[in-house]
């Protein structure tokens, strides 16, 4: 058994190559070349499990959360796990990383491969909304995509970004990119080619002004349950399209299930990403729109950005 | 994260504290201080994920099983697993312990708390029916529990017990106690005072003679599905009573099930352990007649046994 925590998770990360993993999650889901089944939850006394299995050929994978709403009164985060791998063929335990940062930097992979296919490729600046983690490693997979010289945050409430900041700055280890903290999200979608969300918030973050957001490439995270909202409906009057990884996000995220109770948007508008990663697509005439990837996660990137991670450790052991 | 090992899990058992584990679960059973709601089963291409969740006040655990029938061909057990503690309060994830390992000593240690209770203070003979690793494990914690000089074992196959019995001399650690090979279930029954069944048999591996039968401790293991039999009908001639864990085993232990089904046992003669141990049953009397345990398992005695684990290992480290 190998145990990756946070720290050596950190140490085998290289962006691109995570990157590349979820591109090729996205090629087994295209394929069908996994089996992912309904996440069993047991909730009890307020304190649940969540078992998120997944099986591909090369690995048998289960992320383990614990969502325990109390913990905010401990100053705790409410959400923690752990990914378990074992052997596809024996079913032998082999691994067990870190939840926190598996999650984290497969969830800015994610948002990576939206940004490489999604926004135009002399891209050189990025607004990112929500000031968390997952904000954090959005900004850091977007400096790999493309090439960034700027980064905007914004963080709707009054705390001090000034370390967030300095951590970022450092984490990115590239001189000539700067991180600048927006006051307002007007300045911020006004400044950045690309803008990417991570909130939890109920209502949209983006200004609801078509005119500001027209020709940006969005990527949003926050929203995975139907009573959250991100992304503003004046994205409607600029694209008929929103990028997805999978079918259930038109009923699990607010973002897209309010939108087509509403009438504003027809399931049909849904494009998969591993549909459009295989077709012939001409990814610069779309970049050069407006472009809206709305991003919910999958038990299937845990696992490919697990085993990646895993096979980095076997090597370096060597 | 702590995460123990085969080999480190081992080092830490103290059989009679392993014990006195076991009764604390059962305590905590017999007090519906524990959650411990249906397992849920993943299953795709012969190859199942279990779930075993429980929650007690101090620790929340799953036992994480695979079970890959196929690995027979591969001359590898079907069965394999972990234990996953988690904080009873944030949740976080604290320890993961080799699910094979845990399995072993918890098992053999609600046998032996079964050998405490229910056989005669000077039983100095035990048989043990079945030479893996379930039967290995019994008969050590026989050994800690009563003062045994001579342990009778049994297998079906012909396979050459010499290493196996080599193995268990030297980890009784008793030089006043022997390990003798029997080629005959009858010679096995007649010279022990306590016997452990631990076999998938579909059939009866005792005689069905109850004269053989009288007066023994007998500590059944084995059978755990409705198709599995270890015990004979003879058992119902000597004692009205089975002593089991909990009300499923008389619909998913066949030693029990089939009984039933046949009106040669009514549910109402099972007693739980929980209720006998917290009685004032007078064990020495009960303990003088003969006497049935049967195990079909539980997460919470995986649990707790792998929260006493850990608790030893961090003492060990400071």
């Amino acid at each position: 058994m190998i145990l990756l925590s946070k720290e050596e998770i950190e140490k085998l990360i290289d962006p691109n190559e995570m990157m590349d993993q979820i591109e090729e999650a996205y090629r087994l889901y295209g394929e069908n070349q996994f089996f992912m089944p309904p996440r069993p939850v047991i909730e009890h006394d307020n304190k649940s499990l969540i078992y998120m299995p997944c099986y591909t050929d090369e690995v048998i994978g289960t992320k383990i959360l614990t969502i325990f709403p109390e913990n905010s009164k401990l100053g705790l985060p409410s959400i923690d796990g752990v990914i378990l791998l074992n052997n596809a063929v024996t079913g032998a335990p082999e691994a067990l990383l870190d939840g926190q940062s598996v999650t984290a930097w497969r969830t800015g992979a994610v948002g990576g491969v939206g940004i490489r296919h999604l926004s135009r490729k002399d891209c050189h600046t990025v607004g990112v909304i929500g000031a968390g983690v997952q904000g954090f490693h959005l900004a850091l997979y977007a400096c790999a995509a493309r090439d960034i010289h700027t980064v905007y945050i914004y963080n709707h409430s009054d705390r001090d970004l000034t370390d967030f900041i300095a951590r970022l700055e450092k984490a990115i280890d590239n001189p000539n990119t700067k991180v600048v903290w927006c006051k307002k999200t007007e300045e911020l979608v006004k400044h950045s080619d690309i803008i990417c969300t991570a909130t939890p918030s109920a209502v949209p973050v983006l200004p609801n002004d078509k005119e500001l957001l027209r020709g940006k490439c969005i990527i949003a995270i926050g929203s995975y349950t139907p009573e959250m909202r991100e992304i503003p409906d004046a994205i409607w009057d600029l694209t008929d399209k929103v990028y997805i990884e999978l079918p259930y996000a038109c009923e699990e995220a607010g973002d897209l299930s309010q939108p087509i109770a509403e009438g504003r948007l027809k399931k049909e508008q849904a494009v998969l990403m591993s549909d459009f990663l295989k077709s012939d697509a001409d990814e610069d005439q779309i970049a050069a729109g407006t472009t809206y990837f709305k991003s919910v996660g999958m038990a299937l990137f845990d696992i490919c950005v697990a085993q990646k991670l895993l096979a980095k450790s076997k090597e370096k052991q060597q």
